[in-house]
């Protein structure tokens, strides 16, 4: 169940950068579920996380952490959430394990875990699978740590991309596993891009901060956020060129413009491999008068379960839309300047019926695997874009059924 | 599909008010779908409405006559929503027959509108079903309004209750259908409170916005807001008395307080007869800095369609509502603080799981049709409770299979 979900394909090694995966048995047997990820000296981190007030053990150190780390440990099949003081201990000494093991200091080295909320991790499955992955990495370690990452993904999901900034050649390749809450408790977005540019600290922060802003932050599949979602950015400066160290220059935003495209598609499989999805639907909202308020009336169609089930139906039901239009929080929404676009048809115009639409011309764009809703705000030059999934039998399958 | 839904039982005749139902054959044949009430001079009317920026023509009309409304009518079957112009005009023109029937202004007639979005009202049936709706109005027609007010309700919801107030013995009935948008374009909801206690069209403004808070606005079944939803108090006066004419005085407080359960039971009821609905589910958050923050509690996890499909499910995954806690927006919420119930089962202590607490025991609590989560903030003396029912199948066939 996941709509064209693109195969990972070729994934560029970035110099600087060592993966390793093992089986550690953390919660599933025999599969890849833990992976670390070292980076050579000089490397710099930058990274996003949940704003949860019960954000896990894991993201509270890595929050910490994040800057100059020089490992990162990953762990499928348990959160370590909602597990308090002794969650914080073992995230800890996870950490404490992997630095003996990497020659580290344990400050450098960031946990992330991802699964079951309020469950301790089984220390020794832990210690295991971290010295297995410690002898595995190599810099083609990405495609076993992809798999390694995944809870109830149906497949793995990253890419490589190349580019030249700055007249440099740089390299990216990242990886995702989930999509927001869209994997109950065995939940959370993690993903994590590496590349060879060459930035500062500081630099790699807000490169994550922007970057996640313009993909992971613009899916949802059923609104819910997790206890460990998080999002790192892992520069090595292999490439050479000049450290980009000012985010007010045009070398940043050249750079930053060139990573985007890879991790909107990370974020875009995230939706394509929603819960339970059969439909993958891209919501446009143009002629805004502020970019908040077309992220508003996009998020508040995305999320409702209303559209969501007619999408799941394949009804193009615009009555659904207006009432959604109609809700999200916009001061001064005029509903007659309002048009409505199921990919190319025109359904509404100024708030009404467009003349020339008929229930045949959209249910034939609402048939499709993919469509895009657009809606024309008619009061200004802003837009925005999120992506989302159908909600279907097969969520409330998965949700309802997922622990018994 | 409804949890635990009572019948009517008997309803009590409001002095001074007067209803009539008849088959308008709008949408629907053969069954009622058209009210009309009427009030005796010197009645007034207070009321609440959707804050939907797609507001249906008849809300509009409502919202601006309300105060001194002499008589409403309501049909279902159609929203006369998102018909611009023309369902403004169609809106006044049933307001204008029923004011030439009943031989009132037509700006004293407050219409009211349910059923699917973009369609233009059938104006023969509208009219045909007024005429026949005023011949049969008497003091004993709220069953049949009941009924007539119903979209894809699985039963009519209504019920009366005495009370002393200021001395003297006052009645009030009330019905309501819908809950929300849980019925998708056949959504809103509707409801009528009248009563024969005396007060003034600023106090009957205030009570309805009052009660509204008490009850309707804290029911939600997939938090979509309609483009139509109404409530309606009409106060005849004519159970005597002083009129309460200081929404500051002791005796408006004592008036609110005995209408308050009416309003709270219809309301339960909307959502006992949610959408696909197997459990009915109490969200209490206690111990809260401020209500506000009670309510953003209480709605997250009422909302979170991770927990509506766990309750649908019976499964006492309590990671969801730690989720779903964290992610509310509470500035400074400390998690070790946080301590949850099922009913009297104690799941979680100061964030962690409770020592005594057993996945058989929290089961338990989540096999019964309805059951009560609180949850205990331990930052404050604030408290708030909201009504909400479970995500099913059936949730997801009614709303994708609706138009087909």
């Amino acid at each position: 169940m996941a709509v064209n979900l693109p195969p990972m394909g070729d994934l560029l090694p970035i110099d600087g950068l060592s993966i390793g995966a093992a089986k550690a048995g953390v919660k599933y047997a025999d599969r890849l579920d833990l992976a670390v990820m070292v980076l050579d000296a000089g490397g710099v981190t930058g990274g996003v996380f949940t704003k949860s007030a019960f954000a896990a053990a894991p993201v509270v150190l890595a929050r910490q952490r994040v800057g100059a780390a020089r490992a990162l440990v990953v762990n499928s099949g348990n959160a370590n959430a909602a597990t308090g003081e002794r969650g914080l201990a073992d995230a800890r000494a996870t950490c404490a394990h992997v630095a003996t093991v990497l020659g580290v200091q344990e400050s450098e080295v960031l946990p992330f875990s991802t699964g079951v909320i309020g469950e301790f991790l089984d220390m020794d499955a832990m210690r295991r699978g971290v010295d297995a992955a410690a002898v595995a990495v190599s810099p083609s370690g990405w495609a076993d740590a992809a798999h390694a990452i995944m809870t109830t993904d149906t497949a793995p999901k990253a890419l490589s991309r190349s580019a030249t900034v700055g007249g440099v050649p740089i390299r990216a390749t990242g990886m995702v596993k989930g999509s927001g809450m869209i994997r109950p408790d065995m939940a959370t977005l993690l993903a994590f891009l590496g590349t060879d540019a060459a930035v500062s600290a500081d630099v790699a922060a807000t490169l994550a901060r922007d970057l996640a802003e313009r993909s992971f932050n613009r899916v949802t599949i059923d609104g819910d956020t997790s206890t460990n979602d998080s999002f790192v950015v892992m520069a090595t400066g292999k490439a050479g060129g000049r450290v980009v160290d000012d985010t007010a220059s045009s070398a940043y935003r050249e750079l930053r413009d060139a990573l985007a495209p890879v991790v909107v598609e990370l974020a875009e499989r995230t939706a394509r491999d929603g819960e339970g999805a059969t439909k993958f639907m891209t919501v446009r909202v143009e002629q805004g008068a502020s970019a908040p308020e077309c992220l508003e009336v996009a998020f508040t169609i995305a999320h409702s379960p209303l559209i969501k089930t007619a999408v799941f139906a394949g009804d193009p039901n615009w009555g659904r839309f207006c009432m959604a239009i109609g809700r999200a929080h916009v001061a001064d929404l005029d509903p007659g300047a309002v048009d409505l676009y199921l990919d190319d048809v025109c359904v509404a115009r100024g708030g009404l019926m467009a003349d020339e639409y008929t229930e045949e011309a959209g249910a034939a764009v609402m048939a499709r695997d993919e469509f895009t809703v657009r809606v024309l705000l008619g009061r200004g030059d802003a837009s925005e874009t999120v992506w989302t999934s159908d909600l279907s039998y097969d969520y409330v399958r998965i949700n309802a059924e997922y622990r018994t």
